[in-house]
């Protein structure tokens, strides 16, 4: 008997609604509320890390697997985050996704998986922003204007409306193709940009602090999608600090945040599921949140697009065999 | 840009070789001497559990990475196994493989996965029973002629030659068509082929011991590709107990070596790619191998079968994408 799944390339997620940035808020914060009642089960992400000759990190495979209970879908994304990629002409990331039936295990499509990754980790930045946001909110800024960065800028100004946006890059074009693209203002001067703003998200590929603990206001929600893009001094006086999975944060060595813990210097940490589930959190102060990524977001972004695919015979019909006595 | 990769049916990867049990058992041999070398990163698999209504374990899915760096590739496989598929008209085991690129993370191919999962599992039974046969065996049994049973014995049969095999299954038919198959001889009686048997090697689903410990001669290798197939009294005397990565065995609370070792009953424990480094354990003796199954025994044969495509041009060529401005 033969068995299929479908593949679905970039295009044809794009014609099933990946670049639909309120579909993809809403499944963010669906698997959150999701999380937050335990229907997740999400084993921690497993690395390899890959080094240069010289030692230095050159990429990372992962895989990060997932089980939706109350969706019923199940599923791995494998992914891959190499730094000298663009020096090859290649991006940062190269993923695949594949969603299974988790009653028979099944195989059910295989997906490209960097698109959904970058639109995903924006909408988590996104809503981030709005929950974590202070009272009165009115202006925000998106540090980067990569791939991701501009997934977060469609997300901010559909989850944070009448707040003004501001974009930056240190490659000012970049900033102004995805503020042109989202009705935001690219901004020239990032110290400025940041002073003005109560949200203020990064998304660069950068090695060290970005965003100067000073430059901060009293009352401000920051969202790091890189990794220690803000001072310790802003993670160490923060309010309220929020991640996404606290287990996966501090087996991490290289984020400033497991650093911080292991010194003894993290108090109170939030899961940002408890926080969705709570409601926005009310007030002001310095709110901090630092979120790694889950398996989880990929699979419902996955399994609403697969489901469209379905509905409209998209995609790549592919047998597993066609015929096989080896059964 | 646009990137592809390559799309590896059952029926594909068959013309590349996949049964050429020759190839996959050199294939094991050389990757778990590549371990005994360090020269594989390989993390623990994760699975995630899904249980039936009732509490019962329906099935797993397991997402299992590795890289073998003297080869140059990396992989994971995604594998699942149902217990309750059968009963759907579906196999127990159903995988995906994907091979990726480590200079790049770049995915190379997909392939379908569970009959190389048969392949490898049955090569690794007959690795297994190569090195730890003992002096001047002539005679061997093997438990179980369904998908993984046939494949150890293809395997069997290269990897002992001149050793007289029997093949039992408690339906007679699938041991007699295994049998034929590899010019050996179905057995209707269980205990008295293990009784003159010199290697014996279980392939089956049974939940509970099918080889009575009082079957067993003074010297034999046993290896035991499913769990608990052998009773506690045989592990217990061994003279030389080997598996094939001891995190994962002592990490599976239904293994009969875990709750063996948690008990403290389970002394000296070697690793069959130490084993295989050094050469075959001569001498006799009760041998008992327990191999839990390793990803880099999929991603050695994976990558075999890969390269023989891309000069066969044969596969599926799939983009991830035929051009995008989101990069």
């Amino acid at each position: 008997m033969q068995l299929d799944f479908i593949y679905l390339s970039r295009e044809d997620l794009v014609e099933c609604g990946l670049l639909d940035f309120d579909a993809a808020l809403s499944d963010v914060e669906a698997v959150l509320r999701m999380m937050a009642r335990g229907e997740v089960v999400m084993p921690p992400k497993i690395a390899i890390e890959i080094p240069q000759p010289d030692g230095r990190q050159k990429g990372h495979l992962v895989a990060m697997p997932a089980y939706l209970k109350g969706l019923g879908v199940a599923g791995v994304k494998w992914a891959a985050g190499f730094y000298t990629n663009p020096s090859v002409g290649l991006p940062h990331g190269l993923d695949l996704v594949i969603l299974s039936d988790p009653e028979t295990g099944r195989p059910l499509a295989v997906m490209e998986g960097a698109l959904i990754t970058a639109v995903r980790t924006g909408a988590v930045a996104a809503v981030g922003a709005k929950y974590l946001a202070p009272d009165g909110a009115s202006a925000a800024t998106l540090v980067g204007a990569g791939v991701v960065g501009r997934a977060a800028a469609h997300a901010l100004v559909r989850a944070l409306p009448g707040v003004e946006l501001f974009v930056y890059d240190v490659r000012r074009e970049k900033a102004e193709r995805v503020a042109r693209e989202v009705g935001a203002s690219a901004a020239g001067d990032l110290r400025a940009a940041v002073e003005r703003s109560d949200i203020v998200v990064t998304a660069t590929s950068a090695q060290s602090p970005v965003v100067k603990d000073e430059w901060l206001k009293g009352n401000v929600a920051c969202v790091e999608i890189g990794k220690n893009e803000f001072e310790d001094a802003t993670v160490l006086r923060a309010d309220l600090v929020v991640v996404d999975y606290w287990e996966q944060v501090v087996s991490r060595e290289w984020t400033s945040l497991s650093r911080l813990w292991r010194q003894g210097l993290l108090k109170r940490v939030e899961r940002i599921a408890d926080i969705v589930a709570r409601g926005r959190v009310p007030g002001g102060g310095l709110r901090f949140f630092s979120p790694i990524g889950m398996a989880c977001e990929d699979i419902i972004v996955a399994q609403r697009l697969y489901r469209r695919a379905v509905e409209r015979g998209l995609g790549t019909r592919l047998p597993l065999w066609r015929a096989t006595d080896w059964i």
